[in-house]
């Protein structure tokens, strides 16, 4: 078997990889656009992407992540510099006395999906095939490597204008916390290096294979519009058929009806109100960054950490929750998350109380079958 | 000649040399008092501090300066802790890859004048007899060391719970602006380490011979006092048969009749008008955790970088800004500062126009003759 788990060189890769990582956001991460823009002008260089599957990184590898970390609304507006990223990679490289022999993301969702493999084509180093998330999530302790036990720290910050910050934090919430504020400092951006560990501990703690169900996703979409069939089913077939099975769903269809939207501590923090074109079902659906719940005529049928996306009605194609606007004809889908992000742990850190919700985790599977 | 410049070993010693540092911090710098207590700690403890001549530290020294960084509000409600400060100038020694051979102060003036001294005793390295402004000033480019050319960074911040960050801005004010961002995030307060640099550098770029001076400074009100002669009198005697001699005068003496203070931005900004006990003459003076004018019946006599300190009519006992009360009957001293605090470049970063203010440095000497 190749060591090579996914090809990004095309613009149909790029695309696929793209779309399906939008899709794994929750509408959340940023634009992937830009990402699949940043990768581009890599390829068109000359520069290869390398993406090895988790199980083959050894025991002794070192390994750091990097992503974009900054308030939605700051994040549509500028491009990340690549080059920072780079900066911030060498800088955790250096603050640890190792050599990086691999780099991974935090997150699959959005542009952090992609922003690793614009830093692979830079650097030359491999990217491994899995995530910290398998999704997209606001605060950088909310990442499975920490639940396992892995410290963020150094997370280090980098902007294109030269400054650079190192944070250890005491715990990773902290680090989260002190990363904010310089981010607001750092006029709302700032590209990190962060999560700096072993091969061992990615394997223990990661969500494997996240990156390539990306491109997998992105490519069944764009295989089902060029053959006249429905985008969405052709996804929900893919992750019902994979293995293990992911419980996967259309949970509702209609037009945006209302939407309240506002910044608060730097998150994007809403709610959307759809109904369906019969007009006798409404769906109510609760954002911070990303979407958290989605209740169905006064039901909840999936909530955070399982993966809820809205996209477009006839293209498939995903929206972020800054893309939202009135009267847009939406389907909203529903997805499995993994295990790891199940556990007791992994809910007190990105289940719904962590995000103010008063209730407990239910799983999509039992809401919605 | 001995290395030992000043002894900090009897309760005088600590008292005078306290009151010293809170004379020279123009009415900024926190409250001396408890620097006071912290060294008294060590000294109970059988700790020495070893202080030297600037002129005696070898080129390739090593120094590094320690500082507590705050609010003021803050700084008064609680105790730095030196433990953190011995921790932020080990991680400054880390990231430099350099043995730290002596310690020295930002400034001299109030609670960072003791803090050297205080890190000295502990960890038993020499501190060295010089600062970096000769004075308070609120923000951390506000040091001859930077205005020479060494750079501040990396500043290490470091807060009593475990957490840490280390700072490299672009340049010293973005190194201010970021690590102030991290300060209000650690819930107003840190222990800082900064400034790394050589000894030929810090000969270069220091106000010498400061730290010595503040314990004189003490010590000549204290004698004045003990044998019923004017305390104020006796430190006006002293500076100005400094050699070189220094311009210092005692500008005004009235009663408090109108405070008027805010936070803005984490400074204590205000002004503070005084009416004279005859009643036939009105100073009014404006600050920004120090004292930045004083004006005397509508001519200002003396403008930052100067000393302006406020003293009381009988002890002498320096008042910081955040001391002054409606009522209180006060001194206002106005003391020359060094040379290197007066050039086109230091003027830049810390003369009138660096506050806000609308007009150019004019040297107290020429005001107040």
């Amino acid at each position: 078997m190749s060591d090579e788990v996914m090809r990004l060189e095309t613009d149909d890769d790029l695309k696929d990889f793209a779309f399906g990582a939008s899709f794994l956001a929750a509408g959340g991460g940023g634009d992937p656009y830009v990402g699949r823009l940043m990768l581009k002008q890599q390829v068109t260089r000359g520069k290869r992407v390398t993406v090895v599957p988790h199980d083959q990184v050894p025991d002794d590898a070192f390994i750091v992540s990097v992503a974009t970390m900054g308030a939605p609304t700051v994040m549509i507006e500028r491009i990340p510099s690549a080059e920072a990223t780079v900066k911030s990679l060498e800088a955790v490289e250096q603050l640890s006395g190792r050599k990086v022999t691999h780099i991974c993301g935090v997150e699959v969702g959005g542009i952090n999906g992609t922003l690793p493999m614009v830093t692979g084509a830079i650097t030359g180093l491999p990217v491994i095939d899995g995530d910290g998330m398998g999704r997209a999530f606001p605060e950088l302790q909310m990442v499975t490597f920490g639940i396992g036990g892995v410290k963020a720290s150094p997370v280090v910050l980098q902007n294109e204008v030269g400054d650079k910050v190192a944070i250890w934090g005491r715990d990773n919430t902290l680090s989260e916390r002190l990363a904010r504020a310089i981010v607001v400092d750092m006029k709302g951006m700032a590209q990190i290096a962060l999560y700096p560990m072993t091969g061992a501990e990615f394997r223990e703690t990661c969500v494997p294979a996240t990156m390539s169900l990306a491109k997998r996703v992105g490519t069944a979409a764009r295989l089902a519009l060029a053959a006249s069939e429905d985008p969405a089913e052709a996804i929900l077939d893919l992750l019902n058929n994979e293995s293990p099975p992911r419980f996967a769903k259309a949970l509702f269809s209609g037009k945006i009806i209302d939407l309240k939207r506002e910044t608060r501590r730097g998150f994007a923090v809403g709610e959307v109100i759809l109904d369906s074109i019969d007009g006798r079902s409404r769906a109510v659906i609760t954002f911070q960054n990303e979407f958290l719940t989605i209740a169905i005529d006064g039901r909840i049928v999936a909530m955070v950490p399982d993966i809820i996306t809205l996209i477009d009605f006839e293209s498939a194609a995903p929206l972020t929750t800054d893309r939202l606007r009135y009267g847009q004809r939406l389907r909203v889908m529903g997805v499995q998350i993994s295990d790891i992000l199940r556990t007791p742990a992994a809910l007190g850190i990105c289940g719904p109380r962590a995000f103010g919700l008063g209730f407990d985790f239910t799983p999509i599977e039992q809401l919605a079958s």
